[in-house]
């Protein structure tokens, strides 16, 4: 069986990722890749590790172009407000979506109104998408058309907190999030704050007090998963690295509630899900571990002397914060095995 | 006038740092440098910058040889348990002594012995010493003989804190800190953790929930500022970058406060203050911007959504957190201006 | 079918590439891995990244143990003068070997024993073992019970002059060569000179003029292929980055050759090689391109000012000038494609 | 006596050079600074680290604005093309320039203009310019009027070959120059291709084969050295580093001379220039031993197995290739001590 697949966007990061895993995926086969500046070139001409590639080898197409070509499955990784409106196209003619960016993330369109600063419009199509976390809701993306890909802090930070919040365990209030990530997370694009000599042996907060778009998803999903509102102090950082998130999340106890029993908890998540790993107590986590991979690895630390509770999840931005969760997220979506053709390892070092 | 200057330990970070700033000092003259294993050797043998200056030329001492050497001044920059037995041997011959090792930083040994796990063999020096932290012991400085020089790490919080502990801005529990420092500061000795391999497009906690050496030297500072006990979260990061420490800070502040109160307060330490400079509320602190410099710079902002205050302060954890402040303070102890030897402006890029 | 492997050495860098490689790879399944300091423990506790695989929960054992554990191929990646000993243990049994080390790389022993000063004591090892560049040795190389896996510098030089030498295109003499190396050649050990704050932000050459230990190696199989004894002046520089080696080398055409003629030359010699990828004249080779993989890349220039030919070439010191070279070997000597379970791209960025 | 300055074109990684070095300079004083975009704006509000500086507090200025206000001295930090219409509206009334374009590092235009691909409107200023390489031109550059400051290959390339050309110890051909850049030397501009993402991790040669604009500028000050034309092959790579240019030269010995020859004429040259620092013979230079100094660190091998000389030469690129290097000049137009402001040490680490 093959799985006719097309890019729409293919030339940012999450483009250039889903590339590399679809080049190694037994089941999906590259049909089209499209790009609004660089089409007419070959894809190798644009990432020279697809040299040599029969991936590497196909032109890029003009995205108005992109209806002409057969396939099964789309992916968008275009900015938000482009997205929206390709998924319709794609979606009527029966081809199923994936979609990288935050255009369907949200139920209520008001919040991503005000957020992103844009009209949604297709707001019809808001309750047919399902958000891709697959921890938390693979039997709707199995049956899902249209799949809203989680942003990257987004997905460190539910996946993070959703044992403690579901079962219970922590209080809603303060929930303080100090998230640190790797600069991929900007984009492909000539911007002068990510250039090397601005990035290289620096280290610097941004958007911190809850100014960040992430806010909002955060907090709506969370409000999900523990049936009642959630706000969080979204704070994150800039890693002069190339891939990798780590949100340190303080949070307290319940009252009746045990450190071991969070642990036993977070345990039984890891068991029950392939890239939930859950560290020992004596260990912590490092971006390194994650490079390239679906995992999400999690230490939980407790702070006698303050009665804090330390949640530090981490993740490869690019591949389980965006490329890699939408291609298991269409994995499910075609019946196949969650982890089909995403088993590597880190490379370390 | 010429003030006769020697260091013991002389081949860490700390003290290449004391060298550097010390080549440059109009009024300090390098008359020793001391090393158990390198002795014999010249300076610019082992630091390459060193070659064709003064300073270079010197030959390195064994420890043992350096009371033969008259000086008005001695730094220790020898690990703890070591300084310890160097302090009195200065101090008997009325020679001034900056100890950059834990040593000396408490008034109560018995937790430093709980925490450094070694007997203290010359306690009653502690209370002779002066916690080395300019903007709040100047005047003690100014008398001392012996200066306790602060951890990197306190440096940056007690300093991120100072004003709103002292005049009782915030309340005193919970404070949440997460720390990301350079790895400088793990000193220039060869261990697996640290090599280049195992550092570099990584990021990690350590020694998180307490678990670090400098949380009881933070609350002791903290404690006296704010006149009650006072018990922190500290949670260290190691980023891949050479220097920088920014520190950021989780608070609540008082019912009766208002952020616009904090930041006046913070606005008129800075301005009685040489190094510390306050941010703007729409700019961001960022390591780059004190690199090779004492400053300490300062970022408030406000999470409405959570009623949280954020506090992020920022310095070089070599130069103001450890030779440059150790300088400042012999500065002090001289009656020489604080920031002799220490006007210049960071690296850029 | 499954081949059962052991690895002699695992916690190296080496070793922890043979691992992540061998975790994929679909015929090959590990058997035992050694350390002479952390048996007992699994190799997830050293290597974070094997958390939750199968690998990750093997027991290292010490290598006094390894005869033990039935196996069909054994990896030595044990420094040289440690793997000259494993050798002949296995293959007096029937194992396959394939040695990371120099031990078997040289044919004549006095050079091996001039460079690396040491006896060597199994010289009649030395005409069994295959020299394990397989576009050179192929044929060789599926016959052999022990390969000598060559020289990570070795490897990208001796490459990127093959097709020249061979065919008898550019003159022997001058050729020079200005290599640049990633941190990661200098092998997972505490060592002053390779901790992060030594090496990052640095750039620096080390060993030139002949110094370093991969000359002979580069010398021999020069002068095999050009028939002809061939010197060079082999020059390394330290690079602050992962993995990846280029090689700058600067050589002179024959009178009667056209850089044309070079250029076709070498693009046989890709068509006809798996892992060879000659970039177009306008474009240059990077080290991120080949990053994790087992491709050497080259880019062919000619200075008409000067009348200078370089021939630049690319590799990933561990995965093809180490690891990933020895598990093709491996498949050659099994039976299998070349490429089995070495077919993923680089990780971009 | 106070000095004063303006700088057109303050915003580059140049600008900011000369500025941290006007900083703590004590002859000279900051009167302008222009920006085309970002005029109106405080100069800290660009650069952080400037913040409560007196220079930080300096109104940026349209660039046609700098007629109005007085000074002794001006810095063109602008690209070439634009440089060449600012000198001869300061040095009309009588004010100093230095030029850090290329715009009058050539005597003959014709070369200018194939290589720069414009127009040279100020031709008759070209004989009046002098290159300000301090080593060569000392006595020229104190009478001068207008400085053509040297391109940052150039300045590592011309003193490191200089010594040999100077005395003849060397052949003219062949001259092969492989060279190392920090990314700095790109300059403070969104350029895809130096992204922290395309960078850092990475390696790779660029413009080689005598593709880079430098060539002719070390073509003409070689052949003026040598007294006959010198054509030379040069290599440029991009480093994935801040600051920093490693020049590896191969020459040959002429018949006649002994490499101690060479290194004695070498440590001559040494002992006569304040910042021209010859290695021991077995050491090797490294770039951080040279970081934000004016130092250009030499280090001499000698390759017998194919009796190649190798000069390994080692600069700041963005200090002594360009802003040190400016006020170095503007230091000797003006009488003063050539190092004033310019005596700090390399930051290590």
């Amino acid at each position: 069986m093959s799985i006719f697949v097309g890019i729409v966007g293919a030339l940012g990061y999450t483009g250039a990722e889903l590339i590399r895993i679809i080049c190694n995926h037994p089941e999906f086969e590259l049909k089209f890749a499209t790009s609004r500046q660089e089409y007419g070139k070959k894809l190798m001409d644009i990432f020279g590790h697809l040299k040599d590639t029969k991936e590497g080898e196909i032109e890029i197409i003009h995205p108005d172009r992109c209806r002409e070509i057969d396939v099964d499955l789309v992916f968008l990784a275009v900015p938000h407000k482009t997205a929206m409106n390709f998924a319709p196209i794609f979606l009527d003619k029966g081809i199923k979506v994936v979609d990288l960016s935050a255009d369907f993330r949200f139920s209520d369109p008001n919040i991503y109104e005000e957020w992103y600063q844009t009209k949604h419009l297709h707001k019809n199509l808001l309750n047919k998408a399902v958000y891709g976390l697959i921890e938390i809701y693979k039997n709707e993306i199995k049956k899902a058309h249209l799949v809203a890909n989680p942003g990257c802090y987004p997905t460190s930070i539910i996946l993070g907190l959703y044992p403690a919040l579901k079962n219970n365990l922590i209080n809603p209030s303060p929930i303080l999030i100090d998230s640190k990530s790797g600069t991929s997370g900007a984009g492909r694009a000539a911007k002068l704050g990510v250039i090397f000599s601005e990035v290289y042996d620096n280290f610097r907060p941004y958007n911190v007090a809850g100014g960040h778009r992430h806010t909002p998803e955060i907090e709506e999903q969370l409000s999900k998963i523990a049936n009642t509102n959630i706000y969080v102090s979204f704070n994150p950082h800039l890693l002069p690295i190339q891939r990798g998130i780590i949100s340190t999340i303080y949070v307290t106890l319940k009252n009746n509630i045990s450190f071991d029993k969070l642990y036993k908890t977070y345990y039984e998540f890891s068991t029950k899900n392939r890239w939930i790993r859950l560290y020992p107590r004596d260990r912590l986590i490092e971006t390194r571990f994650v490079r390239g991979t679906m995992y999400c690895d999690i230490s939980l630390c407790f702070d006698q002397r303050t009665n804090t509770t330390i949640i530090i999840s981490c993740i490869d931005n690019i591949c389980r914060g965006a490329s890699g969760q939408a291609v298991a997220n269409a994995n499910l979506m075609f019946g196949l095995e969650e982890d089909t053709g995403l088993r590597n390892l880190a490379l370390i070092p």
